[in-house]
């Protein structure tokens, strides 16, 4: 069933019963959208006829704004069933958004063990494996059998964010193995679970950056990462659905760096927030461009005697412009998603370098033509030095384009920090002034 | 365990039997990786070192080439049992590649269910949840209680891809209900299953784009999801692994085509591919250029009287452009991920013009005052042009980097198809052109 389908179903229900009926059977995530499009007075009233678990999940799919007023006009009682149900990583996640004050009279009011999970996902940075993981799994001891772990499975771990991976660990929660519950119900009950788990378990330590915790759970196509401690104790485990969120997060944020916006702007961002996103990277822009446009400065002679260049100069920067984030793209991506590593600098450096020869001489010539056809007769020559400046130009720019985005990566910083416009600034600047001097050059020989 | 430290682990092996132990035991992925980077005439021979289930799964992993010269080269009866006991989908996927003599004599070898397998995914069109789905699930008579229903599973559905999730059908197979493993796990076995399952079936239709697919499983966090024909019969199922796929193909798709790349070239594309991806892509755009220049070149005589103008061009085309792209990249990264949708074209368009508002107003000011201080006394006149013409420029770059994109969705063309080369080029000449005619007309006003 479709969202479109569900929202039009809920906006024709007249009846409160049926409402009722329909708001706790659609799935959580409708009834969210149409609780946070009402108005704000009815927001409460609405989610007062969500029965406890569907509470629950609707109130993890509401906006922080809509969460933060119905934590403040619902009874405490009932907030306190809600949050105490959360599961830790999505709480963890709340907490992090509210006010202080809110958060510490909620936690005081958890339980023992739901305080201690989420305090411990809290303690861990933000974007680390850490931070991303539920302390709810299925942990199973050495030397029980398939039967005795089904059993035990079915009585405690109803609860679990996923029970299809079972973790077996020693007394000291050290992680021993891994079983999945396909195996568990492939297997007759009298085998040991010992005989059948795996010992080489993915794995990976609290630290591990998310975007790595999700290369590494897409790479070995499995739903669930066990997260251990520096003394390979069992602390969390990283479910699927987190890690389609991590990569779709990852992604956004490698688009908008590379189109010079902060990674976390969103589509619907309020105009101030966006301006506040964009207008830095502009105006440093700006600032840069004063460099590459004092490059053309001392030259405006020379551009009021030869004119033409005024037209083949935006040619050379848009073109080379074009070639660097072209390479910076894919260097950036091919990172992002793991295919290309550090170890394939030098092949793809080369890759790039050959590339960037053919297409070099290519848009070289292209520019060669046009500037052969505008220039005045007497000034023929401005179409080799156009040629031979185009051809250059590209080349620094495929390489650049692949070579910075290698060298932040090996220095441990965001690949995707060189954003299109510094690039391609750096690129005009370098273009006109190599243009221009030859021009200026060839003036002595070629006196008009 | 990482890939890393496999990588070192299997180039250290010397004992062959090793070897073979530690192929046999690695994760495939893994041992793909190793046996594509061997020489070709060690990647045979490592193949074959492979136990049969192994083997099926490494055979998954391989790059194209090394599927097909291990086609070639192994024994014909070897390799049938690897391509019968692939998924379906994978198994269409790689038919897909292969020279069509070698998929007819594959599809000869192959078992009547499995070559109908192979055939119903090879009869829907690429990009489709038909393409991506598998046409192994396990399905559930009605009226079954959770006992039987448990007991077919582990009796028949040992080699289905997932058994995380249950489908009902009726006798024509028209699909009914759904209920996960571990509902029935946690049920008492004389329960009916009719009657825990759930009827409101989140489902795709064959046809349905495989990006919709993706976001319909992350919207739902589900991990397989059903896909049903006309009739609403179940014809199969996607599972999460292919989801992941399709939402990192999509984003890598949005991030190439707006830098002017074609979707599908990846990092270490040989050169010659490379440049076929991107050259069509960048001397499209000098002839698209021509038509910029083109709206400079009437206008040489003005900037030879007035040079400072080719100072000030490249700053005005360079600012305008980087608003251009920030508002495509955010623009189509929010259709992509399902942000925003059409409903919201009104709603991002008047936020993008405001935001575009206060931006144009920052930057158009900063030119203004540069321009000021590049002019000669007797020109100042110009960073009044400069500052409107700034200002006009990036209001229309701010709206036609949101406002394209909305536009080729609504026509149902992807949004990404405005490349970014293709839109800064637009507004260059845009740009250009209104602000050397303002400079023309403005010089009747205060003559040189």
């Amino acid at each position: 069933m479709l969202t479109q389908d569900n929202r039009m179903l809920l906006s024709e229900i007249a009846d409160l019963n049926q409402l009722k009926f329909e708001l706790n059977h659609l799935p959580a995530v409708d009834v969210g959208e149409f609780i946070a499009e009402l108005p704000k007075e009815r927001q409460a009233i609405a989610f007062r006829l969500l029965r406890k678990d569907q509470a629950i999940g609707v109130f993890e799919y509401l906006p922080q704004e809509v969460q933060e007023s119905l934590i403040e006009s619902l009874h405490n009682a009932h907030i306190y069933q809600i949050v105490e149900a959360m599961s830790p990583d999505d709480r963890a996640e709340l907490f992090d958004e509210l006010p202080a004050g809110v958060v510490k009279r909620l936690l005081q009011q958890l339980s023992m063990a739901e305080r201690q999970a989420t305090s411990t996902i809290l303690g861990y940075p933000e974007g680390t494996a850490g931070r991303v993981m539920t302390t709810e799994y299925v942990r199973l001891r050495q030397g029980l059998t398939v039967g005795e772990a089904l059993n035990k499975i079915r009585r405690v771990d109803r609860d679990k964010e996923t029970i299809y991976y079972a973790y077996v660990t020693d007394d000291n929660r050290k992680l021993l193995a891994v079983v999945s519950l396909r195996q568990l119900l492939f297997t007759l009950p009298d085998a040991l679970v010992g005989d059948i788990a795996s010992n080489r378990v993915i794995k990976a330590r609290t630290e591990m950056p998310q975007e790595e915790v999700a290369q590494l759970m897409k790479r070995y196509d499995i739903i669930a990462l066990p997260v251990v401690d520096r003394e390979e104790r069992l602390v969390g485990i990283v479910t699927i659905d987190d890690v389609i969120d991590i990569l779709e997060e990852e992604a956004t944020e490698d688009i908008q760096k590379i189109a010079g916006v902060s990674g976390d702007e969103e589509a619907l961002s309020p105009p101030l927030v966006t301006i506040a996103k964009r207008l830095p990277w502009l105006l440093g822009n700006i600032a840069l461009y004063v460099g590459a446009a004092s490059a053309i400065a001392p030259f405006q002679k020379i551009i009021s005697t030869v004119p033409v260049l005024a037209v083949i100069m935006p040619i050379l920067s848009n073109t080379s412009g074009n070639v660097a984030i072209q390479a910076l793209s894919v260097t950036v991506r091919g990172l992002g998603i793991g295919e290309v590593t550090l170890l394939d600098t030098f092949k793809l450096l080369r890759k790039e370098f050959l590339a960037g020869l053919g297409t070099s001489l290519a848009l070289g010539t292209a520019l060669g033509v046009l500037s052969l056809i505008w220039s005045p007769a007497n000034e023929r020559w401005i179409s080799i030095v156009a040629a031979s400046v185009m051809v250059v130009n590209v080349l620094v720019a495929a390489s650049l384009g692949t070579l910075l985005p290698m060298t932040l990566k090996r220095l441990n910083l965001d690949p995707a920090l060189i954003s299109g416009p510094l690039l391609t600034t750096t690129l005009d600047a370098i273009g006109f002034m190599t243009f221009l001097s030859m021009v200026s050059m060839a003036l002595q020989v070629f006196p008009k």
